[in-house]
């Protein structure tokens, strides 16, 4: 939409600033397209796992996104009819087993760090998700911000599956509070599919879509984001996870002073003077 | 129903305690009714905005409820068939953007301090929403305790509109607990509305009244509450926000000892024998 | 299933686990079946109530449960068609009205504890809830993992009807997280009876049973749970609660602690090969 640099100091600018619409994934899809980079799990034949390769890429480019300016919403979506398998069980469960403790917690912390990435980018994340959505698949899907789903998708926190535990990637901090404390612990502890309707009934999804129309509605929420308020949609983002283990009267303070900062954006004026004039406001995310 | 005061010691209640019957509102409607009070936002032609006056008003009147004996629930409602259409564009909006910041964090803890008294006032709050229920007015329905809707209602947290974030009031700490994190993060990006319908099956509304029914249903509710064990209600009330970030073991600790206190009131020995001599309690809020 | 302690350290195992198959309760019934310990309240005439007596067992069982090696999962249940009618009034609240604020700390810290040891045992717990679950009894429901119930169930946080506050045993704490912060406010304020199918539709309830069906489906979903990998369960279990009061951030690092740890269990290791070898896993717990 607008490139927000534009005003910024040029030093804080240049030194700062990423441009990611020409970036090139390398294992995975990456489009951008009006401030909205489409993310695509690319291996349709098994259902598009990820890797050690993958989680990697994808927390660091997640990380960039923190700074990009020509960004302003993110889709994440699976080729072929499925959102993702999860982690590989041939390149990534085999040779998880043969590591050591230190080792090993240096692979949780570089798969938690890309939901911590996915959190702290300020561009809302809106997952479409068809068919198989298991294991650290069913993470990303719940570590972005909104869920538009299929009738026939399956989501599944298949950890108990495999002999782990539920705790994975933070998911009995996030699902429990999308689905609820009781309806989180039957998916963590028996690993079941959640169906379509299911979750839509259960607020895991926000909207069912027709599997051939799941990417395109996707597209065009984050579309819509993308042409609003985009700074105060990243502060939205900011706080709706910063509050968390905040005491009510500490989150009241804490948006307090996060909304004073947007009332001093142009955007703000701009939406005044568009109403003072009768006409839809156009944001610049400034 | 009774004035709990009349057992406290004189000095003590001569000046602490407030009667609030007789108050008389500048910037909306007030009246108390058996134990009950409902304040009504008054300017049905342009759907009950509320303005820097009415915040501050509103604001004052629930921090001198913490210390009211004569008023035991409260009712918020709208008149002429909506509740709230939020802050005045010409009076509220209009003004602000033409100031700095430290007015602006002057301005944005006014309106978290009206959310924090209504959260610290024992009496417990219930909202009667018809018609537009928007933006502030959003979250003064989501402060209250108990929320009872229409079909037709319209509530939108419509901050993102107006060139901001959803971060208002507490909103992003208060809506995920009542709704889930994905529907509040759907409500608080798009600003759009939600039904009557849907918001009873997400658990916004307790129940959905017929518009004409809305605000003797509340009332009803307010008067049953205000004839049960009141202080014990003001402990319920207390001990909902005040375990919201603690852990479950300080938790329980927490409510160990808040329970013993209500144990040591003569309500609870009136609910013992009047169960004993099978009749109903008349409780008397001490 | 299997005995997790043949493989501890001799002389840590025979100071340290307890066999809990043989155990004979006083207050309840106690059966232990494939690695499932069913516990029936049982006073069927009264609806199952809870005593001084019963309590105190009921929390010194289930801390016990903590080192035990021989239950892999737990079913509470009632006899003759109830669940639980909570703490009784002759026996319980007659008492409590004459004893003085020490006395009603260490009651309300006893109640309490039930709670914190329901949830600090490593098995997931299934509560089998037909007919009235009232009062305490609710508790023990919602201090469960998981809640199977039927249509005709009735579940009442009835605290405010005997003069009391909703706060019970982490009453306002749980419940939010159940059925969401409004729900839970109006179960807390009124202690109206939630029937079945409402209670499903909130989440309070995994699934509905007919009521000849439930005891045999929740011991059914237990012994599911004892066969998969009870310690990574046992964690699952931990982290569900651990992470209440942690930021996101937090939870994401304490994730990535707890799952590196089950991934040096043999179960992770037997998942895997299992599936190479296109079988099912037999988990050890271990």
């Amino acid at each position: 939409m607008n490139d927000s640099t534009e005003r910024l100091d040029p030093a804080l600018a240049a030194g700062n600033r990423q441009q990611l619409a020409g970036y090139r994934a390398q294992h995975f899809l990456w489009e951008v397209e009006q401030g909205v980079a489409t993310v695509t799990l690319n291996r349709p034949d098994r259902k598009n796992p990820l890797t050690f390769d993958s989680y990697a890429e994808l927390r660091d480019l997640f990380g960039r996104l923190k700074y990009a300016t020509d960004v302003h919403a993110v889709v994440v979506t699976g080729a072929g009819g499925n959102f993702c398998s999860g982690g590989d069980v041939h390149e990534i469960i085999g040779p998880l087993v043969k590591l050591k403790a230190p080792e090993l917690l240096m692979f949780t912390r570089m798969t938690g760090d890309l939901v911590k990435a996915m959190r702290a980018c300020p561009q809302p994340i809106v997952a479409a998700i068809d068919g198989i959505c298991a294991g650290a698949g069913a993470i990303v899907a719940m570590a972005s911000d909104l869920r538009f789903g299929t009738a026939r998708s399956k989501t599944a926190f298949l950890f108990n599956r495999v002999g782990l535990a539920g705790c994975d990637m933070g998911a009995c901090a996030m699902l429990p509070r999308i689905v609820g404390q009781g309806r989180a612990s039957e998916l963590l502890y028996t690993g079941r599919a959640l169906g379509g309707e299911e979750g839509e009934r259960w607020g895991f999804f926000n909207r069912l879509c027709a599997p051939e129309a799941v990417l395109a509605d996707a597209q065009a929420m984050a579309r819509d984001l993308a042409s609003g308020p985009t700074f105060a949609n990243g502060i939205t983002k900011t706080m709706l996870h910063q509050e968390w283990a905040m005491t009510i009267e500490q989150a009241i303070e804490a948006e307090a002073q996060a909304q004073a900062i947007c009332m001093l954006t142009e955007d703000f004026n701009r939406a005044y003077e568009a109403f003072v004039a009768k006409r839809k406001p156009a944001f610049e995310g400034n």
